[in-house]
């Protein structure tokens, strides 16, 4: 099943990579036991690569208002929308593991509105998948409605990035036709104690 | 988590079921090992109980120009498209079972048209989508289409039907918010021999 | 005009029918003056027949909540948007018999909203096209609204999965090109005093 | 049932309008038989009126490579799809009695794509809803592809112009909430012999 | 860039048209300075030209509750939701020339809800596009809303119909692929005092 | 006019700034001879300001088979799809400039496919607008189709890429109700001449 093309432009090979890419990639197949394919499918763009992942970190590893589990699940919601089989894949192992809850990254895919999730997280989804498909329609009002719920400037606006940073991740997947690891599947899926 | 109910409307007990209905749901039980939510759920109106079941297995168990998988593949790429958790999540399940695969059903969820499978299999589903957006589309040229591809008459038929049984299926699984049990999230992910 | 094929699929002979069918045709035909097309379609399935009928049966012969005539009205309404011409000709036909009102059919299947219904019938159909178009967006609260008007919980369910069968239904009449008989479209025009 | 108002917005007393204007209700009224409802509402403002009546008889009254009864079948086609009941109610009657055929207007109505039409008819209703729903797609394409079926440039500027005629009709007749006339519900259904 | 052909129809020579069309084509020259390439292009017919420019006048040219800045406002708002090139910019133009103010076309083209304009603007854009997008839907209640805002009945119709005249000159405007005279681009961008 | 906010989010002061982005800033200042206001409002995040910029400049200041003129038509084009009036107004201004043509911006925020471009324009502009509408559409028919018409690999991820990065900055728009500077609704209309 790992033969197929991860990308449908070209791949670099590891060895002809700028020396920080190169690192950047090596560090996280050490952390995580194998390189995700996004990693390997935008170093064909090394200015953009980096760009891409220093986007992603200041957003996804933050802390803040949201828990890092709660930024995975908007990734699954509008990933789902925009039908993105690499993001929904390679989220919803992270948001699994974040959130240690097996069934949950399932859920948000398929219908996030009756996912076992809590009415704040709905009102944040909704929020996220409004940016999403439709951002003119986003007023002042939907800005009350969040601040009402207690979300400070700083949360609306991670969740409005986060969905907007994943509209051009959703479609460089689409448009490369990347392929998410075997790896993804599985992880998260199995509690610990029993592997 | 499995506390959480399995539908919005009364879900009678089992010793309070005809005696043919509590039949078909043990011999699902001997079978399966569980029971699938929606034996319970619909229960709730035993007429449409058996009219829905006979419908289903007239379609879904039939020997024919399509494998069980590929029927499957129908439900579960037209289940993503009308949102429904249940259907998505416990045919998701079936479908690796099937076929044997633990990562067609997520790619099939999330969009089909870049799914591990054979251009054939990619015209089918194109075509139940069809059926399932927009049947009213549905013209003699889109069935010449399929019967150059090989697909019979009765071919053809069974996958329009099998589109709209979960029109129908997918609608009622929302309308009572029917919640999957937590058995099929694993089903058929992990190889037989090292569970 | 009647020499025009009632599907695109094979229609059996009544002769070469399982018994059953037979005689379920035979008893319409009776009670109605002429063979529906939807019964001579349909039978090159016989146990989709089967499934079909009782499914419809238990669904629109039902007494209950709604009367039969609000039964059609959500049939003609939901068929109408899904553009299901078999569907609108004859469930308009019946409607009109059964509200004795020659005008509602066609009103409804032109804009329900519009139409000379009470509110609560509009509420009814919004509901039932809500089901029709994103059952995936039904949650408590549109179930509490309809509660507050005074649905049952039964009415809501038979309002849901009357949108649901001719989700299935309209699919179905859409895939096979099911023609409606010539006698459908005059039904219930005129009054019975002065034919 | 006739009591029930025929517009949202003033409906003036015949002798108060002006002359042309009541003359030309005064004509339609000896010709049809009642005065259609659209002529009505409308004279709530003369100069839309004038202007109003002006361009339908331009584009409906008018000989030329389309019958009159296809101009009806592109009234009918697309105010079916703006779902407009006056239009679809009051032309539904017209074209019955231009094409002498008690069916096509409901057929047309609920799905034109499967109307007893011919495919030049056909092409002819797909260009015209091209119009109605997406008129900033026209291509010269387009064009190209109604000139090699026999369309003139006369005739398809006469298409063109009728969908958009009816574009607006559809609209006025929405925002008034125009009622249509008990009349036409019956007008053309039944052979001129047995009245 | 003048040379491009200003619509995809024949456009008639000024000599070759009825005395009184040439001659509102030359009182406009006479006001403006320039034909809009409209008069020219809808001379391919002339009692559609008349009709049309005598529903224009009587829409737009009117004093009332709505100052002819507010008229243009709606006609640009709806035609870039039909994505009418023709009607945008020379709308744009005017509505920059009516309200003295160089940006608010440019806004109100890209998204009005973030247009400088007030509340009440507002409201009566939305229901502008309402009646543009889905006039099916207009209730009674959208009316009391917008009563209750302050607009008249008469005020109402107006913007209704407004929309819908502009729903036809839209689908008019692409059917001929009719093309903005480059006066348009400029006008009312700069400021009369340092031209 | 300039009194108005140019975010919904705080806008720190430029002394407040780390001082690699006061330095960008005073260098467009040099350059522009005024701060583009998106620069002011995305300052409010450090980190995704670079990230941003960096993403921005890699693909629209980069030489290759697209001239930056046709880069701007991209922005231009799916940032109209997306009902930003920041990126339409900003980038069309540049897109005059580029392309030192005044009406080419206006054309296709209203309608690309109208707009005075040459075919293969078009083709990119079409691919460009999948992207952004219904990236999960991709093919590698999309893709053969583009090389067929003479665009290169690093072409044809330049064109999707573009589309995606301003997927996500129309977003970033659109939330922030980021306000477009005064001085670019002129920039690019006048010929240098007479200024």
């Amino acid at each position: 099943m790992s033969e197929k093309p991860i990308s449908r432009f070209p791949v670099p090979e590891l060895n002809n990579l700028p020396e920080d890419i190169r690192e950047t990639i090596l560090a996280v197949q050490e952390k995580s036991g194998f390189v995700p394919n996004v990693f390997l499918a935008l170093a064909n763009r090394p200015d953009e690569f980096r760009a891409f992942f220093a986007y992603h970190d200041a957003l996804m590893e933050k802390e803040g208002g949201l828990s890092k589990g709660e930024r995975e699940m908007i990734v699954v919601a509008t990933s789902a929308h925009n039908q993105c089989i690499y993001c929904v894949v390679a989220h919803g192992a992270i948001l699994r593991i974040r959130e240690k809850n097996p069934q949950l990254a399932d859920q948000i895919a398929s219908n996030y509105r009756k996912a076992d999730i809590t009415p704040r997280q709905k009102a944040m989804l909704d929020f996220a998948l409004k940016v999403s498909k439709s951002s003119y329609e986003i007023s002042n009002d939907d800005i009350e409605d969040m601040r009402e719920l207690g979300f400070s400037n700083d949360d609306i606006w991670d969740i409005g990035a986060i969905s907007a940073l994943f509209a051009l991740s959703n479609r460089m997947a689409n448009l490369t036709s990347m392929r998410p690891n075997d790896e993804f599947y599985l992880l998260g899926r199995i509690p610990k104690e029993k592997p």
